[in-house]
């Protein structure tokens, strides 16, 4: 529907370099929403861990604020709770001067029946700029973004994507490992289940990183090979050349797998350990969304020591999370 | 208690005309409290009409926030939840730079059984500016109102009164059809239970226009008549000669009717259709303060209709809100 | 482990006192935390003082707001709920300017089984500034303040302290009876699971008050006498010389004492009433944390009567999470 724009500058060509050192062709982001990576071109991506670049320079100030959406209202419209996600989202919007809006299912006219079409109306009735929606049906992002004019950032629908996690996650990789082309990167837990991993798996693919997922076979959601991705069920195999592992958090009060009895049982199959780390490349990126079931998907040791990037993650969370801000309610005409 | 001042300029009387145009008579807005169009004046009615068109224009404009209420403080009192009601309030608020403070039963000390009149002290003590009260209770924001010397914002009380539904229900009115004196505007839906209906019918009449009433027999309030409206349990003839309809929220959760068992018999027989709209006036105006049951109070059609004016209501909403934050809390000595 | 500077200015000893008046001994507030009164200094308590009085002087504007945290984010990190103390510190927060970021347990990822520290971390990468923590379990603000570098600060923790509501107190009085010293304070009701009568006896004895703390035998906590309270289960007696009583609220609906079965006989017992209060000092200044359970603690005239100062310690609640928030984000190193 909408596509990435290269403002070409055939003069430029034979001249010296321009002093300034601008890019000779500009990528230009044109997409009102952000539904998933799935959509986005290799471009759009990186144009989005660019501003990241810049957005986190931002928080290493003193002040953290730029006035860069003054005047805009963020909508936090989460039909499930999460803090971590709505917090990271509200500081995002907040740095860049916009007002913010809560809307959790628990107080909304959910409750009384009204469709999620006819909600997202009436917030671009209200002049809103921006829904930033958490749904747990799969698609209700792309449902709104087709329904709306005003601009949609999915924080996660169902078991679809999830894809400013996926951003964050990528662009700590690169911060630590230099690149993402070529890099062997496994991801654990449950896939089947996982929008973080759905949308780890597109953006990391289309970037050139050889993906594992490793899960118990019960978590293996039919098709995934076709998404470009090796697939087992051994822990060592999945840590074996790995460059970075990214953990998934276990959902046992949603989705209590038949196969994993207990979560004991699941950290002797699957939990990361120093012990494990050590037979794995030294320098082993860990990564793992948050919230830790520590003793469940990985020891504490693991979470604290020294591979692990978790916190660092979150930080990146808002720079990422500014950067979509900022791209979706400035995208130009393609 | 509280009366509207005409400054009168005698002297101004057998001059010319003054080139700025000026009104000769200037009203001023004189209550610290919106508690419900039953108390207001025509001449009040209008300010707040007239005020809401001016910040109408400021959400047109690409930098909505204007700083008239910089340093104020507007509480959203909440004992009923509301999204809609206090997402348009905290929306009005910040547009015009105040803070704003949400506070909804579920967290509040309310559950610790203080009284609300002890509830309103406190916030006055905190050295807040408004209160945006929606209560269970009709009178809630009365008693409120006479306890304290802050602003008090009716935005709901029971069955009695949502004085900014009805003033946002005029204003789109107007806008559509240019004027209320001698309209036919049909309330149609639960009437007994209804503050929407009787803050709509206060302000209607009192500008002019003939209200006819129409719901089943048992949820017709006894001396509804007596307010100046006509009575009906026809459809057909609520929509004969009306220039608008009011279409009401039914509250299947709340007040279950007996005499109607299904939602499904309730569309039958007073939900809108685009059957029954063809039989009334070509240009008929079709409200509902949200969130709507499609299927029950009207079909789909309607609500996304020509005729609809309902996405249009909930942005007049936040203009309206604006005019009654800005108007009561810059109240002038009458 | 961080202490409070004087900065001595010897060679201004024998000179002519300076012209400004500017203090001879400059107190420096050192800390990045504020747990409880227990671990202050009499200067570092007077230094919060005194800059609530500057704040209040800002309440007293018509613009109330500075610019001192701009740019700065709050969390309110409440694991029970609280509207009262959350409120106070979201406006003393915002009208220093801070963004503020509410999360209550409802909606936290505490359900999932985070740690307390976990979450802290997170909200430490989130690079926000300072977390404002309730929680049922003493020792949680300790805990946060131990773990993160960012400032914490403690808004009450199981029945340890609940050091900004004793500082408000303590500042109301003085403001009443202008001096704290050798003032009889008496503290009734339930001192065993009272956070705030813990910190108020920090405070008032670290200031040179004589404090009595009167509650039914069952609710003496073991060993309060050594932190140099009397002790009576007398009210009259704690009525007797008091300058000043502070009246805790009795948590029926949390810890149902079985010697008080019902309300009605705690009242009998230890509620304040007129007739009581005549057996008093003329000018006894009577306090309540609130929310007050009128005809429980105290009846409704004494609550509402001329030696109230609940208003009034609400009021400068504000005053003295303003300098809180103020000094602990502007803490000088030692």
């Amino acid at each position: 529907m909408t596509k990435l724009l290269y403002a070409k500058k055939p003069e430029a060509k034979n001249k010296m370099p321009p002093k300034d050192n601008k890019a000779k062709k500009e990528i230009i982001w044109t997409k009102k929403d952000l539904i998933g990576l799935e959509y986005l071109s290799i471009e759009e991506i990186r144009l989005i861990l660019d501003h990241a670049k810049s957005f986190k320079e931002v928080l290493a100030r003193p002040l953290r604020k730029v006035p860069t959406l003054r005047g805009k209202t963020v909508v936090n419209l989460f039909y499930e709770p999460s803090t971590r996600t709505r917090t990271s989202f509200e500081l995002a919007a907040k740095r860049l001067s916009a007002d913010v809006i809560n809307i959790v299912k628990e107080s909304s006219s959910i409750q009384k029946g009204e469709t999620l079409i006819d909600t997202g109306r009436n917030l671009e009735a209200l002049k809103i700029d921006v829904i930033v929606v958490r749904h747990n049906a799969s698609g209700a992002a792309t449902t709104l973004s087709r329904a709306l004019n005003i601009s949609v950032v999915n924080a996660g629908d169902g078991w679809h994507e999830h894809p400013t996690q996926a951003l964050l996650d990528i662009f700590t990789l690169e911060e630590k490992l230099g690149k993402i082309k070529g890099l062997n990167i496994s991801i654990i837990g449950d896939i089947a289940h996982s929008r973080v991993a759905r949308s780890n798996i597109w953006g990391l693919t289309k970037l050139g990183a050889n993906v594992t997922v490793c899960a118990p076979k019960e978590l293996v959601p039919p098709g995934i090979k076709e998404l470009g991705v090796k697939v087992t069920s051994d822990i060592d195999e999945a840590l074996k050349d790995a460059d970075a592992i990214n953990v998934l958090r276990m959902q046992f009060e949603r989705d209590k797998p038949d196969a994993f009895p207990s979560k004991l049982e699941y950290f002797r199959t699957f939990g990361i350990t120093e012990e494990r780390l050590k037979k794995a490349k030294k320098n082993i990126v860990v990564m793992h969304p948050g919230p830790i079931n520590r003793g469940v998907e990985m020891s504490g040791e693991v979470a604290d020591g020294i591979n692990s990037v978790i916190l660092e993650q979150v930080t990146n969370g808002i720079a990422i999370r500014m950067a979509v801000l900022y791209l979706v309610t400035h995208a130009k005409k393609g």
